[in-house]
Formats: structure tokens, C-alpha cells, sequence
């Protein structure tokens, strides 16, 4: 069972396999379902990019899609995660995608369901999919992970993208650092002042502020955290020459970083989108690629 | 016009073509529409299982499906449902299946629309593809319907699966016995003791409480009405040997059914579930097969 | 760049051709993208008929389909559109059909995304499909517009198809007056005395009441409306033999118009929804014929 549940479940060589096959989905390669596969996208929070450019990924490689969100569903009526995924699983889905508010939510699947599951965002836990598309957007750039300097800034303590980001950085040899408000700070790794941090920095990686997340907790206004945690006009002029910037959108423009620089030339923010669908497929095919035989004997 | 809208309107004759059909289909037969063809989900009620189920059975058959829910449609602009399915009719759509609130929404549609209805669930009154469904689950089972015990056991009075299922068992030779709370009981059959029901039952199907629909009025708490009206533990060891237990999902795990039961041996809860998109590409292909031809000179 | 925005940015003789594809797609005409190609339907407002109108024609062009709804999406995160715009594009969408409350919604958007735009609807101001299907429609029964007289009736000031369709009929030569209340009138063009329109028309085409936009504003029940605004059964004694009914639906039955009148002999209005899905159609083949190169291109 290929579940893609979290960075630090998937080895170095997994995950460099994944990267190869999204470059070659990248330079227009093909691969398709041999026979009518379903998948399933289950939401249980609301989302644009990350549904689309799974629903983008899995027609790509021939999927029959279904969509589902926690809004119009029987969860009203109190049925279980278990139950609703062994739903799909029974009327002939193959695999699963699932956005859930809880950090472990797959917790209660693995093992007692039979099809894969993949993990497209869960609380301010992980999101595999998000970092597997940021390494391909570095990767892209700099051939390697080795002795980058990756800094991410902001709200390190609520970011779902911080957690994977960091993980697999840090282990391909990557130095990564965090910057950002103290009270959104966690235990995870070392943390510099942002200008320290922008001017070190080989990847600017901002993260957006949730403001669904904490709303009316945030101490200033917006304009206060774009200069004090921001990246301003004045601070994309510290970067390095050939530093990049990213981050994992919807961008809050005017707070995390300034309007005129969500397209500027170092930003690689629509890139990363573009690269999501390349990463999703990678990650789909290796879900169905050993389900195939499966699925076939489920229906004799 | 081949309707599927109360078990009542069929024949047992056509019952059985339609159970043959989806009998075939759970062992792989395979049919597909000749032509693009659109169907459309008119779902009036929030649903996942079935409107799913549903989707996965168009799909299968190549069917073209467009997904319609009345929380984001114009419905909320007063249209009247005649108007709606018009529409679809107008804008290419070759067949509808519709949920809705109330028991004979279809009265309103029959003999003035020119496609084919199929009732995928009617207020408190019939559901006759989670019957088909049944039936199916029941004969793949026992082979015949003929003096078989079903017990249908909880929430009589506002469950569409007990009125259709009654109706068709009972037709088909099979002992129909009821039991439950005396406040869910209505004049359709006989009523036992919940105890004596699960004894001399062949098949125990447990009904789903509809919180939704009576919400506060359920004199006695979760763990009173399980032990009152639920199948407990104690109760499965009452069943004869042979005996299966159904239930229409989703499940209030430790209300209708204590949760170790949901995949014990005996339960075909889950089998349910995946004979619901062969029964529904039975019904579908039924109203479909005849309409090919129809749907054609529509469009000269 | 094939946007299709507002009417009055076509020429008479881009009008004709798209009538000529969308006539000839009536016909049963099939055309298809060469390849896999993505349309995303972004609904900033509830729809139902224009939103599955779409669904439809994109699925018989063979295009693979997102569909959004501001409802369940990130829009609530606080992105713009021009951000959500240039999401669809980086997932690889090749087009986007977008209904928005906002009259100028395409002005922060043109020149800036790579992506034609089709208008599905915008606020007050342009629904460039529906006057191009009610051009089709006319057309189809007059062979011309020349010197025809279309009357357009009741809420001309919040109607998008009453400001489509006069720019465009005038162009072609016809003759269009206005009728309806005095409060909902605006500097467009010719008002006359209802009876007077309904007597000297070809073409009776009647608007509906957008109760959604100005509830407890109507100063008269909806009896005394029809009465004083509405094609009554009396007044369609007054019409010209051969002339016809138009209404781009929903249909407020008993209001703008006398329910015994919607399906009558002279009734185009499900012929209407009919035309919808061709001219479409013709709408997205323009769009996407030319695009299908600069996609390929993108993905290198």
C-alpha cells in the first residue's frame, strides 16, 4: 500500500523516485490508468489550488475523479472517517485524497482500509504534497539540496508546509532557517532575524498568515507585520543574486510579502503551482501504479 | 419512458431483469452507452454514499454526469422542480436522478417530462435502488426471497427502505416482520419483540436512526435505545447460524448496531454498499437502453 | 486572445460567425479539441442553468472540466481574482468561464492573464452568451434581425441580457423598445406603454424579477406586477400572429408571465436553453481554437 501520508514516512531514494517522475510529467511525459480507475477527493476544509491541481493531476493520468466536501455530506449525519472512506473504498474507488482539520487524522485508516491515501493537508501537521512541489521548484534551480541555504519566515508554529519542508530539507542536506513573531515560534529548528535570514538565504520561502486560523489573535496590523516579518521591497533588495523566492500561496499580498513581488523575477510563487500538478501526478502514479492488480481482483 | 420510481410501479418480472442485470455487472460485465450521453444528480437532500454510488454506476456505464445540489442553485430563485428538470431536459441531459424531501416529488414530473426518472431517495417514502440493492445482497445469499424471515428493525415510520423493501420482499414470498419503538411504528405490518425478530430472522436489517429528521424527540439517550432496540452483542449470539445482518448506512455505531458488529462475519453492510452501483447500473441502463434511440432524434 | 466579454466588443461580423458555429452545432455538427485541454467554470454567483448550460458544451468540445463555486473555496482566504485567475492558468487551465457580481470584473484581469476569459454573467452589466443564444433563437425563426421589433419587458435597470441584447440587436438593425416600471427603467433607450410593446412586436422577449437583488423593494405583490407588467393571457390575444415569447428563465410563473403561457405555441423559452448549450459551444470552440497551440507551447 503506497500511502503518501508524511515526509518523514517516505526514504531519501522514495522521495528522489517521486521527484524524477514529476521533472519528466514536467517535460510532458505520459502516463495513464490502463483501465477505469476512481479516485477520490475528499475535503473536509475548504480549498481552491490544492483540490484543482489534484483534480488537474489525476484526469491527467486518466482518473475518474470524485469530489466530495464535508459541507454536503452525510459527516453531517456523524459518520466516522473510517466509515466514510470504506464507503468509497466499497462502491469501487481505488484511492483516496484527503484535506482533514486533524494533524493525524490517517491515524485511524492505515491499516484497516485497503486502498492508498494521500495526505493533501492535515491541520498544521503536514501537507506531503506541498513540500514534495517546493523541493521540485529548488531542485529545478539548483540541481541540488546540498549546503542550500532555505529560510522560512513567518508562521512557522501553524504551517503544515514548515513541518515537511523542514524534514526533508534538513535530511538531503540542506541548512534551513526559520524567522518569524515569537508566539508563532515552535521547537523545531533555529531561528534567526529576518533580515539575518533573507540575506543568508539561497530559497526566501514565506509562508502565508492563516488568518482563518487565528483570527483577531494577530497582535498588529498588517501593514506593522509586513515591516517587521514581511518581505518588503527594501528586503528582496538583500536577497542574494541568484536567490529565489517562494511561497505556498494564497499569498496575502501587502503582509507576508509585497504586492509588486509576487511576480517579480526571482519569484517562483505561479511556478510552484505549475509544479503541484507535476508533483501530484508522481505522487498518484506511484498510489495506483501497485493498485492496479488490486482493484482488478477486488471485482472478480 | 422507463421511470424507476417506487418498487410498487414494478413489475416482479422487472425486478428480476433489473437484479440479473446487476448481478452480471458485480461479476464484471461491462456495457457502455454508444454515444456521449449526459445524465443528470438532482440532489435536493445532502447525500454522499448514494450520490456517489450513483456517479461511480454513470461512470461505468460512460454516462456524462453533471452534479446539481440545491444549496447552490437556482432553486434558491423559486424555480418549481417541473422548471428544473426542463431545464436539464432542454440543455441535453438524456435522464435525471433526483433526491428530494418529499414522498411524491416525482408526481409533479411524470407524464410531462420526456426522460427518465429514477428516485434515488423521497422524503419518508421509497428508495427503490437501496432496495434493489437489498434484494440483491439477500439473493446473492440465499438465492431465493421465498419464505425467507427478514426482520426490519428501528425507525419504521420515516425509513424509505423499510416501505420499499416490505413491499417488494413480501411480494417475492418472503415473511417481512418489524420491530421497534412504538412511537416509530406505522400500519404497514406486523410487529414483534425486538428479541423474538432477531431470532427467527434469516436476514436482521437494522435501520439507521434519522437524527436529522426528528432531532430532540427521541425520548431515551444512545446507549438506552442500543439496548432497548439496538443489536447488541448479546443479541447477534440470538441469530440462527446462517443468519446475515443489513443496514443501510451510514451507521450510528453504537446505536443501531454495537460497532464490533459493523464487519463482523455475519454483516454485509459493506457488501451493501458495493452492490449499490451494480444495482444502480442496472436501473440506469434500463432507463438508458430504451432512450438511445430517443435522445438521438432530439437533437435533428 | 479570444476573450468573449461583452457584446459590444464583437464585431457584427464576429456575431455572424459565431450564430453560423453555433447554428451548425445545433445541427448536430461535433468538433473537438485534439487534446487533452482544461476549462475551469468559476461561479462567483449561484447558477444553475448558465453553470450546467456550460458544463454541457464543454464536455460535447471533449474538454476536461473544474468547476468552482466561491462557496467552498479559498476566495474566502482573501485572494483576488486576478490571483485565483492566474491559479487556474499555472494548474494548466486553458480557459476559464466566469460569473461574478461585479458589472466590470474582466478589467483586472485582461492583458494580464495568458487564458481567454469567457463573461458568464457579470452583476448588472453583460451575459454576452445569453444574448448571443437569444440571438440564435430569434434568428432561427426570423432568418433576420433587420427591421424586426423586439420588445424587452420589466426590470430593465438590473438586467444583463436587456443590455446585451439592445447593443447587439441595434447593431444588426432591429428595432428595440422597452416597457416595465418606471423605477427600473435607466437612459438606454425607448420606453413605451406595455400594451403598446406587446402589440407592435415580433419579438416579446420578457426579463425576470431578480428578487435576490432587491427584496421588499418591489412596491406591489407579485399579482399586481403581472398584472400591470406581465405578459398576461390577455395581452398574448394582442401579439402579432407569428410573434414570439422569449424569457431567459428561471421563470417567475404567475409573474412576469402567465404560467399557462411558458410552454405555449409561441414559447421559445426552453428553446431558449436549448440554444444555450450551441452557442456555447461556438463561444468556447472561438476561444479555444486558437489557444490550443499557445498550451503546448506552455508546457515545454
Amino acid at each position: 500500500m503506497k500511502h503518501l501520508l508524511t515526509m518523514a514516512g517516505l526514504t531519501l531514494n522514495e522521495i528522489e523516485n517521486i521527484l524524477f517522475d514529476a521533472e519528466r510529467f514536467s517535460k510532458g511525459e505520459v502516463w495513464k490508468v490502463k483501465e477505469q480507475t476512481f479516485v477520490a477527493n475528499l475535503f473536509f476544509e475548504p480549498s481552491t489550488r490544492t483540490r484543482n491541481s489534484f483534480e488537474v493531476a489525476e484526469k491527467k493520468l486518466g482518473l475518474d475523479v470524485l469530489n466530495f466536501s464535508a459541507e454536503s455530506s452525510s459527516v453531517q449525519k456523524g459518520e466516522t472517517l473510517y466509515d466514510t472512506v470504506r464507503t468509497f473504498e466499497s462502491i469501487g474507488v481505488s484511492g483516496v485524497v484527503i484535506r482533514h482539520p486533524e494533524n493525524h487524522f490517517f491515524q485511524e485508516l492505515v491499516g484497516k482500509v485497503n486502498i492508498p491515501i494521500i495526505n493533501a493537508g492535515a491541520g498544521c501537521g503536514e501537507h506531503p504534497t506541498q513540500c514534495l512541489l517546493d523541493l521540485l521548484t529548488i531542485k529545478q534551480e539548483f540541481q541540488t539540496f546540498k549546503d542550500l541555504t532555505v529560510a522560512i519566515i513567518g508562521d512557522i508554529r501553524h504551517s503544515r508546509v514548515a513541518h515537511s519542508n523542514h524534514d526533508a530539507l534538513t535530511r538531503f542536506g540542506a541548512n534551513v532557517i526559520f524567522s518569524g513573531p515569537k508566539e508563532w515560534q515552535d521547537e523545531t529548528g533555529l531561528y534567526v532575524p529576518i533580515d539575518e535570514a533573507i540575506r543568508e538565504a539561497d530559497v526566501v520561502m514565506m509562508l502565508r498568515i492563516q488568518h482563518e486560523r487565528h483570527e483577531g489573535q494577530m497582535g498588529n496590523t498588517k501593514e506593522e507585520y509586513h515591516q517587521a516579518y514581511g518581505l518588503t521591497i527594501e528586503r528582496e533588495k538583500m536577497m542574494k543574486p541568484h536567490a529565489i523566492i517562494m511561497h505556498p500561496a494564497p499569498v496575502n499580498r501587502g503582509v507576508e510579502i509585497a504586492s509588486e513581488l509576487v511576480e517579480c523575477e526571482r519569484s517562483r510563487i505561479f511556478k510552484q503551482m505549475q509544479n503541484g500538478v507535476f508533483a501530484r501526478m508522481a505522487a498518484l502514479k506511484r498510489a495506483f501504479e501497485c493498485k492496479t492488480v488490486q482493484t482488478q481482483s477486488l471485482s472478480i
